[in-house]
């Protein structure tokens, strides 16, 4: 099996179920892996796209990376089986890559894996979460429902409270128990307002905040000594995600859970939170983004190396909010993971009908990711032609 | 003045004179930034390229950053004289990037930044080493013949040593005192095949030695011992450039002079260096390349805190190795400047006819850059159109 074709496109997405309520200016890179082999008439091709919270790639997808992975000989891209290995073709798309500089190409990177993932599942008529857990040797930890929890709740620019209220109630008619709303674009009497409006219908053990590495140091400690009484779920993304030294004095001030890591991107960052961050093991939470780290193979080397210095998978939440996350967090037994149920359409969230039973929920058995199964990823995905 | 054109090209570059010996598969990105200014009857431009040794980013150059400068006011552009004012453009670029992640675009802002710089200095009709001291405030330290060595003495892929000694001759008959040539890619009995073969008319005061962060934990601290006793110039990036607790452990070893920073990218970077890296500020040395690092601005910042810190100007030798390096050493009165005589032509080295006496060289007093007095690099610059 070979790769043809390699196709991407930006788009918007926007942090609002309404887009036309605006939210960062984001975009993300849908891409299709297309192959030479035949699947129901038509090739067989993988989609991934690359997450959320950064921007689009195009310009390394098309300039850096997708060339070598269609230059590449069928040697150098098949397993055992000869259909592609995610973790061969991963590779391929590394050669020459030099140490350091964790950025923009890890993402790249990540988007092409993600199709290599639903690519090599679909060959082998397994979803990804059962894939994967094959290819890691993770079988015996495999989860096939996930504890998730719904992520969202940016500040609005106008009658933020109120529609805040609105989407947690949302999130609950849904089914989701468990909510993650940010705090760090706003003063804490905003932060502290917006948590207590929710706490009005959410348990403080169930609502996790996120300040989405706005605080300098003064501000985060000021924060720490703020939000310590409420007793909640976690608090994430307190500060820079490389000035591990205020992460380490907000640990120490706050005592709860710190979640950290969404804007980590590499085994090299990863090692340096654990390192230097005073983070605890058996409370904290590691958010590392497995489409922003590179994609699997890098992921799979943070879980393990961290796993030995003593972080349990529990404590494993991955950044993403989509379904390609819901499959890592199943396949590799991990703590659970985010969704985004209302932001980042057409990509956010589950496949159609998804349910939520007691906090969980499985991903799809269709071959691959699924992507099919959720409508407003599909007509996305077919206008990569 | 507004900008109203951003031209980038992609162009190969080679670690050796002659090109056909291979070398790494590298790009860098030239890029010019057009505004509607005139200047001898052309529009007043300015020239800038990604510097060497990571790869070419047009496609953050044309998706991301260039068109943020293009649609930006004049208002936020300009500085009080009307023209457009470097720092106030580094701004408008940055305008909704995240924290953290920080690899291309860091590059691609750099590539931006040289050319506003040069622009920013053609309009004041001034040098860039002149303009960049009354920007920074730097004038006292200005210093107008920089203290250089020669950058080089890649591997080669046969006849190593014959030829490296070759390469090294060739830089003493341009009139370098001092060299650096690279290690990390070969063995310990190469790399002490290659140094002794230079000590034989180069002294170890003279010679510095990069690893290119190829070493793992064990292979670094094996080298620290085997090169001690040399007692060369300086020992650069000897492990992974994130990999503080290795280069803590090599400093106590090794003892002598080591080099750090080409491969970080931020002042986040630069913090975690100094503050976990084990380096003496008295001793040691730091390589941030100032375009790979989202360009002057963030270098500004970077060399103001480590300043603060305890680190004195004269431990900053830019990576680089060409004509831009020189102005920024220069203007900020900075420790010295690589420079790349034979590598990654046509942007390698200096100006044409450019002469070192006494292991110092001053940059040229034309207007910007002064890439029009450097033949190559004008030819390569002259494709933008």
């Amino acid at each position: 099996m070979r790769i043809v074709d390699v196709r991407e496109r930006t788009i918007s997405i926007s942090r609002y179920r309404d887009p036309a309520l605006g939210g960062g200016a984001l975009t993300t890179s849908l891409v299709a892996v297309v192959t030479d082999a035949r699947r129901d008439g038509a090739p067989l091709t993988g989609f991934g796209f690359a997450s959320f919270g950064r921007f689009a790639q195009g310009g390394l997808i098309r300039e850096r990376f997708a060339p070598r992975l269609i230059a590449a000989a069928e040697r150098d891209l098949a397993g055992a089986d000869g259909a592609i290995d995610p973790l061969r073709a991963w590779s391929v798309m590394m050669r020459g890559e030099k140490p350091g500089g964790h950025g923009e190409r890890c993402v790249a990177v990540g988007a092409l894996d993600m199709a290599l993932w639903d690519l090599a599942a679909k060959a082998a008529e397994m979803p990804v979460y059962r894939f994967l857990s094959h290819a890691a040797g993770t079988q015996s930890l495999r989860n096939e429902a996930v504890e998730v929890y719904a992520g969202g709740g940016y500040v609005y620019p106008e009658r933020d409270v109120q529609r805040l209220v609105e989407e947690i109630q949302m999130f609950s008619d849904l089914g989701y128990a468990r909510v993650k709303i940010k705090i760090g674009d706003s003063d804490l009497a905003r932060a502290r307002a917006r948590i207590e409006a929710v706490l009005e219908g959410v348990p403080a053990s169930s609502l996790a905040v996120d300040a989405m590495n706005a605080y300098d140091a003064s501000h985060a400690l000021a924060a720490a000594s703020a939000l310590r009484p409420y007793g909640l779920w976690w608090f994430e993304d307190v500060c820079d995600p490389l000035d591990f030294d205020t992460l380490r004095a907000v640990k120490a001030a706050y005592g709860g859970a710190i979640a950290a890591g969404e804007a980590l991107f590499s085994l090299a960052e990863a090692r340096l939170v654990h390192r230097y961050g005073g983070l605890d093991p058996h409370c904290d939470i590691l958010l590392f983004d497995p489409v922003h780290c590179y994609g699997i193979p890098e992921y799979l080397r943070i879980v393990a190396e961290l796993e030995r210095a003593g972080w349990p998978r529990r404590a494993f939440w991955p950044h993403g909010g989509h379904l390609f996350g819901l499959h890592v967090a199943a396949g590799l037994g991990l703590g659970g993971a985010e969704v985004n149920p209302f932001a980042f359409a057409p990509l956010g969230g589950l496949h159609d009908g998804a349910r939520i039973v007691d906090g969980r929920v499985a991903p799809p058995d269709a071959p691959g990711i699924g992507f099919e199964l959720q409508a407003a990823a599909r007509a996305a995905f077919a206008t990569l032609r």
